[in-house]
């Protein structure tokens, strides 16, 4: 219904609409704020690459910042950590809301930080540009693995296009990597577009449903079951232990339709429970045999490979824009082209082809 | 399970997985597809402000085509009809799969063809990307709507990265604006970021619930209820009607919690059923007030040119990375530096860098 006029509404829409996509907001937000000094890029590298968790998580910070005079160190200091990684094990981790993804990293993740392994967590969560970074709380629910010595959890990169949230993901992978974590856990929490940006970007994805959540829900995962290597029905304790071994006959039954994996391994459907642990050993059972399996064929360099080549493209695109909004020529005509579309004297394709031939020098 | 190995394991990741995040794969797609003969930029604009729906048909179907050549005409297309573009209501639709919104969109849209209106509906389907245009059962599930002729439905563009469908979008909401229709539902598929890229291209946002469907699944939408101005509690129907008054009760209740809307039009909370028509028509009373308050405070004016602007930065962003795409120095050095990547001889980031220079011929 409709309330007083408040004056400050314009406002809050420019805040929340004007943003060019590909800008990042956290300029605007860092102004006024007491910041931390930055960093030579060889104190970044080497803190990073001596496994100094705070200097880790600094040179996170500097990668996600979007404050233009960032950006070139942050380059540097990914490009030399570049050399440092490689040598871990890239998972993805999607499922509906309500599927236990928090839970089941917390049991996942204890369980190979218990078995040696140096464990970072990070996450794609491309609802959180509006919602403000919703999964912070999931640290919070981490409460085992977040005070892990061997464990490293990361939220979301907080603003942002879904590109860029990916591009950030992918960044702050290399950098977990050179700090020598050897097991990489990407979860997902939007539903839809972001599965492929994780899966473009681990070895071996995994899919986490539950028993019974209703057919249409389940039918919109159709396209993500494809793209899972490992299907588990979570939940599988108590009285629900039936129902999900039946849910994962389901499944079993529905894989053999789909197209075999260009990995030629086929997809396996698992049933375990965080609660009770039952069934959490034998994931990382087949994640090994899966790793086994495409290291022999070398389908697993090959994908790397592949994943280097999009990371390049995804680094010509963040790039392209920031050098974009960078530019002098742009900068001094921006202000001026967008004040004339907000009056109507130019219309929006117009004032793109003038800034596009500033920037081009045409 | 390992299986045999498959020779065009390879070729499949390929295909999936290498193209560049802003290049459409459409373009390979239509080599060897019979192709319809190329229209004048004057012959498709006369058609399209004529009404002449094959004619705006093919108009989309150029702008969502990623060959290239098509790229420019398209554009002087575009160009030229933003001058017929504005006279409509926007209206986003979004809501849970199983909400019902296709049948509510049948109902709602058939309501306003019957006082007279002309509706064009569009979708923005991010997953399609994977899934290949599952959106085009819809059509066949609009029985009465897709043959009403006072009614316009396009499938969502059926590839790209959702910043690609998005633009596209926009630009088919000026095509449908051009040829004379006064509502445009713009409907969202994926969950998650697509809501705040449809909520930047529409006056009025609603959001379509059901009774019940789990209190973690609702918490999801927390974000995406903020950003509606209103909120339909669909299958209100039979047995189900006391449920869906309660639902609604309870989030009338939640939305007292939220920040009043930068419109100052608080959030309305009403119940529908798209089976029976109840509550359909005061949809459409909301709207209409709604509409009548933000034009008088002059928030409507205010929001449609800064969504122009944002237009102009989608535009820019499109073109940056078309032009990038198609530079010719790019071109002669893209496949040499993208197999030094795959090699493992260059980094992704000396890759990305080098092409940047040649582009910007530092």
């Amino acid at each position: 219904m409709p309330e007083k006029k408040k004056q400050q509404s314009s406002l809050i829409l420019r805040e929340s609409m004007q943003q060019p996509p590909n800008v990042n907001p956290d300029v605007l937000k860092n102004i006024g704020r007491k910041r931390k000094k930055l960093l030579s890029a060889d104190e970044y590298v080497s803190g990073v690459i001596s496994g100094n968790r705070s200097i880790l998580g600094q040179a996170i910070t500097l990668v996600e910042s979007s404050n233009p005079r960032h950006s070139e160190l942050a380059q540097t200091v990914i490009e030399n950590c570049l050399r440092y990684c490689g040598n871990s094990v890239r998972i993805g981790i999607t499922g509906i809301p309500g599927a236990g993804k928090s839970t089941f990293i917390e049991a996942f993740g204890t369980m190979l930080t218990g078995r040696g392994r140096k464990v970072a967590v990070l996450a794609i969560d491309p609802s959180s540009v509006r919602s403000g970074g919703s999964i912070l709380g999931d640290k919070t629910r981490m409460e085992r693995l977040s005070v892990d010595p061997n464990a490293f959890i990361r939220p979301s990169p907080s603003a942002g296009t879904l590109g860029g949230v990916a591009r950030k993901t992918r960044e702050n992978i290399i950098l977990c990597e050179a700090a020598g974590f050897d097991t990489i856990l990407v979860e997902t929490v939007g539903v839809g577009q972001s599965e492929t940006a994780v899966a473009s970007m681990v070895d071996f994805f995994m899919l986490l449903m539950v028993a019974g959540t209703g057919d249409e829900l389940q039918g919109l995962k159709r396209g993500i079951m494809e793209l899972a290597d490992l299907i588990i029905v979570n939940k599988a304790d108590g009285e629900n232990i039936l129902k999900a071994e039946r849910t994962a006959a389901e499944f079993r039954n529905a894989i053999h339709f789909f197209p075999v994996p260009a990995s030629g391994f086929r997809q396996v459907v698992t049933t375990c429970s965080s609660k009770t642990g039952t069934g959490i050993e034998d994931i990382w059972q087949t994640i090994n045999e899966y790793l086994t399996f495409t290291k022999k064929t070398g389908y697993f360099y090959e994908r790397r490979k592949e994943q280097d080549v999009i990371r390049m493209h995804d680094f010509i695109a963040g790039d392209l824009m920031d050098s974009f909004y960078s530019n002098q020529n742009v900068k001094v005509t921006l202000k001026d082209v967008e004040e004339k579309v907000r009056r109507g004297e130019m219309t929006s394709y117009k004032a793109a082809y003038i800034l596009l031939n500033r920037f081009l020098n045409k």
